[in-house]
């Protein structure tokens, strides 16, 4: 057996050797991923695409209980739409994918496949907002979009990708910057209390902003290799669009007013989070809430009476208290069922073995921690929701310390340097692009965010150019 | 209020005299959809995509249980992958929208946007399946789908449009049979029991099959003008694709045997089959269990004491037992409401005023009779539910009746020429694609299946050329 773990385990690369080549083997040995013949798309297979269900569930009631409506735009874009706001044009044009010919015919104007859709929804919301009784209007859709990337790897930078976005026009700027942080702190707490992943939230700068929009905040999350992930974004677009593509409306007072739009999506990527947030050397590890199966059953000596009979008795019983179960009575030996469901990252795996069976137990096995219990089978269903809570808070802090372990404060190019090897780096900064672009090519750090969290560093100067800084900035490489 | 309502009815065009201006007048003025700057790509309204969503969710929980599960697939298929079926590519080539740029380059070669999976899909299931332990291999898929139409109807034919794909790989051609009239039998249950929208089941022509199949299987309704609607479709593929894109498995007996594949969909395409077979002049008409909005309350007199709470307090009440209810407390006249719930497709609405309240009593109308009920306050939720029952049975009854109504028998080519006209019309066909063309040039209607219900019409020669008949078949024009 002792061999058989290790060949298995062999498999995977190393997370502290080789962190690139990790993510690679667990998203494809576990049955997430695959690569297409179609040059950086994905194709996103049964057991990763229950992940996609789950976290759509799960933001989807959140988007309708803040009173948002689903809605669907169209895929592709007339290259003259794209091109009346022009920041936004200048920002997305470089990738996008061009339609030029419908069957047999060339077309008379190119069609860009949506990178994103403002442009779209925006020439939509013009036509359906007349008066302030029409506002705040606030529809979301679900969607794929592509954007034509060189370097793309599986669910973290794909040329197609699915996502939500949700789109909102409101009568003033003050609504429209509600609006923006209310969607980002959905996010922040789906995130925090559902992927179990720690999040920075705060403001992104000029350079990293969306393009075309007044502000954009950001969710930062940092990989288990100290490099930040963006979780997903929200934009006060100002009255930037909704002036490009005449959003007006009827104020109350008889005057002609233009609407302050806002946009905010989260992705397939935070799938990508997920896994380089909390997969180990033995591979995926799920938290509990968004684990596409909860828990498995191994029956031991499974051929023994009785046994197997137990545990379909209990799969049933479980399933119906609402746990996502899965039982595996294949002819594989126990060694191989540990291996393969600690891989695919199950967060708990109940043995329920003759003996098991005679004492009225069960043995319960923690991913994260390989933790051992014996619990009665009375009561099963409440022990696990219960122990799953655990299991959530523990990876969730478990993640946050990692990433309170790898930040540091650098009041230098020197620490900058230093600690965006590693992590992440809180320091001052004067808030212009000449120091930001220096910091980048000095260090291959990026400004992430100027978090709302401010904290004092001991210093008011930045990092880079002793002027007064104007925010505490985190730094870091990121995907 | 006569008045009043007479204006706003006179808005939508009478079904009898010009049911396509009817069809287009009550879609966009009950928000269901819009049209947008995308030529024959609409837009759905979160109206229109609420329906969607009941529908997604219905069929998934049925694809779930009948053991499939979703992936997602690449939106775009290269080239050469596309050519690898004959009959496949030759069918569908025609209408594909092609992307021949990525942001400023052209490509090396030409990426078709999907007008459906099967090749890209073959194309992993290759990879994928190795030995019979693989089979079968269960996917579905909720995507979009791209086909360049000339002329084009929100949600009958538009160019992009929403479906399923259910894609299947067999280790026999049983097994492929089976599960293609498995799905169909899934397509059935839904569309006659939540749409209330009676199908007629059978085989398409060889001319009328999917490009690529062996054999296609369909459902087919028909709308309130007398034509068919192509409901959905299943296809066994045979070996035809796994030749093609090399599926095969090694058997129990260590043969290297091809699959067996099938497909299947539906699309958003149904939405506009439910407005054109239960709707009415006075707008759309929702079966409960497919209604956005199931009950409407419109509290009478609002401005009385206690109207208002009591409205609230019923509305909360009746979410909670799972109903899904609107309330209109708007300062419209009830003689609006009135009309714009009715043109909405709401099943019910339910009156609350003083007297009511008085009284402990409510009003309950139907969308589909008129039928005025007064009922108790108590056990309001279980009188509806079961209300929505009786109003979703009686739909489905009159639209059978009207189907039954305006199909008619034809012996020779007169009668089939007549009947067209109004309805279906079944009759005895040789299944010569001679027969099929010029019946089709002489009275503008196609073959829609040979039902799996075969009828004696007391004749057994082909309604065109006398030669003895292969099967029943149904003949109508068609969407």
């Amino acid at each position: 057996m002792a061999k058989k773990n290790e060949e298995f385990v062999t498999h995977i690369a190393s997370r502290t050797e080789d962190f690139p080549q990790w993510y690679t083997d667990i998203i494809l040995k576990s049955d997430m991923v695959d690569y297409s013949e179609v040059k950086g798309c994905m194709v996103i297979k049964p057991y990763g695409y229950a992940v996609w269900e789950l976290i759509q569930s799960e933001l989807d009631a959140r988007f309708k209980a803040t009173g948002h409506k689903n809605a669907y735009f169209p895929l592709f874009i007339p290259e003259h739409l794209l091109q009346k706001e022009k920041d936004h044009v200048e920002g997305f044009a470089p990738e996008v994918a061009w339609v030029t010919h419908g069957g047999e015919e060339e077309l008379s104007e190119r069609l860009c496949v949506r990178p994103t859709s403002e442009t779209i929804i925006c020439s939509m919301y013009s036509k359906w907002i007349q008066s302030y009784r029409d506002l705040p209007l606030l529809y979301n859709q679900w969607a794929n979009v592509v954007r034509w990337e060189k370097n793309t790897r599986p669910f973290l930078r794909t040329s197609e990708f699915l996502w939500q976005e949700g789109h909102t026009a409101h009568a003033t700027a003050e609504e429209a910057q509600e609006e923006t942080e209310r969607m980002l702190e959905v996010y922040r707490e789906f995130m925090e209390n559902v992927l179990a992943i720690p999040v920075i939230c705060g403001r992104k700068s000029d350079k990293e902003k969306f393009a075309g929009a007044q502000a954009t905040y950001t969710l930062e999350a940092m990989m288990q290799d100290g490099k930040a992930l963006q979780m997903g974004t929200s934009h006060n677009l100002g009255d930037h669009f909704a002036k490009a593509y005449d959003i007006t409306y009827l104020s109350r007072e008889g005057r002609h007013e233009y609407c302050f739009t806002t946009s905010w999506g989260v992705s397939t990527r935070m799938i990508g989070g997920l896994i380089m947030t909390h997969g180990d050397d033995r591979g995926l590890m799920f938290p509990p809430r968004i684990a596409p199966v909860q828990l498995v059953i191994l029956p031991i000596a499974q051929h023994k009476p009785g046994v197997l009979d137990k545990a379909y008795e209990l799969k049933q019983q479980l399933i119906d208290a609402g746990i996502r179960v899965e039982l595996d009575d294949s002819d594989q030996s126990a060694g191989w069922k540990f291996n393969q469901w600690e891989m695919k990252g199950v967060p708990v795996r109940l043995e329920v073995g003759p003996k098991d069976i005679e004492n009225n137990q069960a043995v319960l096995v923690r991913r994260d921690n390989h933790e051992k219990l014996f619990v009665s089978m009375d009561g099963l269903a409440e022990t696990l929701k219960s122990l799953f809570d655990t299991v959530q808070q523990d990876m969730y802090d478990r993640a946050k310390e990692n990433r309170i372990a790898h930040t540091v404060v650098a009041h230098n190019m020197d620490e900058l340097k230093d600690g965006v090897q590693s992590g992440f780096v809180k320091a001052m900064w004067c808030g212009e692009r000449e120091c930001e672009d220096r910091i980048k090519e000095a260090t291959g750090a990026t400004t992430r965010c100027m978090p709302f969290e401010q904290e004092e560093l001991g210093s008011d100067t930045c990092v880079c150019c002793d002027k007064k800084a104007k925010a505490m900035t985190y730094f870091a490489k990121s995907y």
